[in-house]
């Protein structure tokens, strides 16, 4: 892909994901074809957190009071808080923040809501829209000042212990979203400084773009009690004591929509994992004056069963060449493509096309074509994720010396370096490179790569979005 | 109903369908069991415009430009806009305005989408929050300063008899949803100083609340071309020439889901009909020391049954009384309660009972028990339907004389009344009876109950929400 940036902007367009001409730079309408690819994403989604988790919906406007209460929280927040500060004509008597994040709107409720010992655990969610007065370049999906979908977890909990093991529990979750999704994924503990504002720590996803920089793609904090003490959220415990309990909460957004476009298309378009598709098969009769009605009668029966079988399945039927249908089809990512034509009636046969490697089959006609289309849709979600996991793996390199960082990682690479752990050399480190500290990462050997003291952690860096 | 306000405030807290202490008045939280209500409707709905509409996703916030650029339009909704003014410690250059409805978000798009007759028509909805600034007394789900559920139809097509079409088509859809939810509803044409600030006429669904005030639940509205106008949105048509098209919106909110809790709730709480009730059958086994086991394994495979057949259901296996449990899924609204006892097990019977009117019936375990349970809860759609059907119609009360509108109407009716059509006359009514005229509604004779000019229509006058 020569460039990346170019190459996704088109796509958004030509596939009808997104389009971007808005009058307020940053924020982004959802097409309809781009909307069925994050509805299918948030039902996926949904499924997983339902298990344990009840979805909720909380206000979008937050008092200022509340979302000044916790300092360090706004701190990191002040910038890029929109704030409401008319009713109609009238200037209000307190300005109201549009949520950045809903920390500090849901929990107010949780101080309402959590008396005792047996309340707890509380575990909810809500997806919604959140705000971030961008000053930096806006890029759909990744870089936006509305972010349509964000999915934020709350949870709240009687003992430090069970806080630890809920942002495990998340990470599973999103482990395994992202893998239907067909996402590689690196799971990192950030750098302090790069914390989530408020949190004991931060554990982070990201992923690897065709440019060579990494998206976040998802988060994880343990909150530890200090929004708890912040809110005066308290509870009885069994020995008739008053605690704080122990938070976390853990998100994503949009960026993983973008992740799924960026990280599967190729030059002729999007190339979508089945459980998000739109269309998971279109079908393509192919007609000439003699036979069509035997070849769309087939096609007819194919789509009908295969409907049957909850599967997202079209017939293409319009008067265009098949050359045009191809092409439609491939440039909207369809998983899998079915052409029939007389020659192939008369051979009892049909030919699916699969759309991440092209590769095309041709089967019998009296075979199970539902269990046929379910095991190549099961094939293409494996296929893209192992390549993916690949391609990533590839690219993160070893770097033992700090003149090179930045050429290993302009090439397109992870860098992973030791380091000595230490914030000061941390930042040293981002400033001689430009280039960011993604966090802790696997084993470390020897010594630190700037400051030579013995290495803590294995350290990856990287140029991120 | 002795005091319905008070009612209705305590069944949205003990059935946890919202929580309305958030620190923004107005403003509420949903919480698990009303976000389930939500869902399923929405569910219901999105089933039906998926069949020719798109949906899409617009942004928040509206440039002050464009909500500006329809005069009447803007002028409707100047005193309830909530403005943004700063990015974080920024003034902004423009102010935006949190979208109050969409049309100026989404018809600025329409100006580039639509070039020729084959774009059209277009048909497209989403689910959005809305904000209004209220001056009035708050109440949750019927009057809010943010909408949390406000889903917006929005059509444009090339000619007018196809947008008057689609208003019929829109008024279908709202039909077969309120059809349902078994609401039962009022279509009337608004008068014309009610109607949508920049639309020719406005379609609205009334509903009758048990405190005899009736609430607006849905609108449809004919734009004519005023908005294409106005956003300049053009086409080419068939002959090459450029033409203003049609649009058309409808709407629908919170209320509907306010509508079902009031109009189907007794004494004892929610009565949900069947399609959005969290669960619609609980199953609840009676146990005693002897026999506990058979009863549990016997429960468990009904509710594995219903389960697969596709019911929401639950088995209440808590350690507590019957009667307790009795009582909580009463509260809930759940619509059939199976009992289950050793008793019931000797005489291989079960018994169900419906939440709705309390009829208790026996079963053999031989029968098939989720056709009895699909039979049960169609039944209750339809009789929950029907009794509200017949009261709405009772509760419509033809009126002769000006003098008797007000006592009839507090009396818990709708007054219905001859009326010339003529504004100055229609508010002239409405100041003296301090009531409001809904709009034109059947057949009319006689004359004018006001003017004593020629009736034009006959007229519905109650006390709205």
């Amino acid at each position: 892909m020569e460039d990346f940036s170019k190459w996704f902007h088109n796509i958004l367009d030509e596939a009808k994901i997104i389009d971007s001409r808005y009058p307020i730079k940053g924020m982004n309408v959802w097409l309809a074809n781009g909307f069925k690819i994050r509805k299918y994403m948030l039902e996926a989604l949904r499924e997983l957190l339902d298990k344990d988790h009840d979805e909720t919906l909380f206000p979008l406007l937050v008092p200022e009071e509340e979302l000044a209460k916790e300092g360090i929280h706004v701190k990191g927040f002040e910038e890029e808080v929109y704030w409401v500060t008319h009713g109609g004509k009238k200037k209000l008597n307190e300005k109201l923040a549009i949520r950045p994040t809903s920390e500090t709107a849901i929990y107010p409720m949780f101080s309402l809501w959590v008396r005792s010992h047996i309340d707890l655990p509380i575990k909810l969610y809500q997806v919604v829209n959140t705000f971030r007065y961008e000053t930096k370049h806006t890029r759909p999906l990744i870089r936006v000042r509305e972010i349509t979908t964000f999915k934020e977890a709350h949870t709240i909990h009687a003992t430090k212990e069970e806080a630890a093991k809920q942002v495990e529990d998340g990470i599973d979750i999103y482990k395994t979203i992202f893998n239907k999704l067909s996402i590689p994924f690196l799971i990192l503990k950030r750098p302090v400084w790069d914390k989530f504002p408020g949190a004991n720590y931060t554990m982070a996803f990201d992923t690897l773009f065709p440019d060579g920089k990494t998206l976040q793609i998802g988060t994880a904090h343990n909150l530890g009690s200090t929004f708890a003490k912040t809110f005066e959220i308290k509870f009885e415990n069994e020995n008739g004591e008053h605690e704080y309990p122990y938070q976390t909460c853990y998100g994503l957004s949009d960026r993983v929509i973008a992740a799924i476009i960026a990280i599967h298309g190729d030059e002729k378009g999007l190339v979508l994992p089945p459980i998000v598709a739109p269309k998971q098969v279109t079908i393509i009769p192919i007609i000439f004056k003699k036979g069509s009605e035997e070849v769309i009668s087939k096609a007819k029966e194919i789509e009908k069963n295969l409907k049957n079988n909850g599967f997202r399945v079209n017939i293409d039927d319009r008067d265009l060449r098949p050359g045009k249908k191809f092409y439609e089809s491939e440039l909207n990512g369809t998983p899998l493509r079915i052409e029939i034509g007389p020659r192939d009636l008369e051979n009892n046969q049909f030919i699916i096309t699969r759309r991440d490697n092209s590769e095309k089959s041709s089967f019998s006609l009296d075979e199970n074509i539902s269990s046929i289309v379910e095991r190549l849709l099961n094939d293409i979600t494996t296929s893209l994720k192992e390549k993916g996991e690949e391609n990533l793996k590839k690219r993160i390199v070893g770097v033992k010396s700090m003149d090179i960082i930045e050429k290993t990682v302009l090439d397109g690479n992870i860098a992973q370096i030791n380091w000595c752990g230490e914030e000061s050399c941390g930042k040293a480190i981002e400033e001689e490179t430009n280039l960011d500290i993604l966090g802790e990462y696997g084993k470390y050997s020897g010594d630190c790569i700037h400051c030579k003291k013995p290495a803590k952690y294995t350290a990856l860096i990287s140029k991120t979005y």
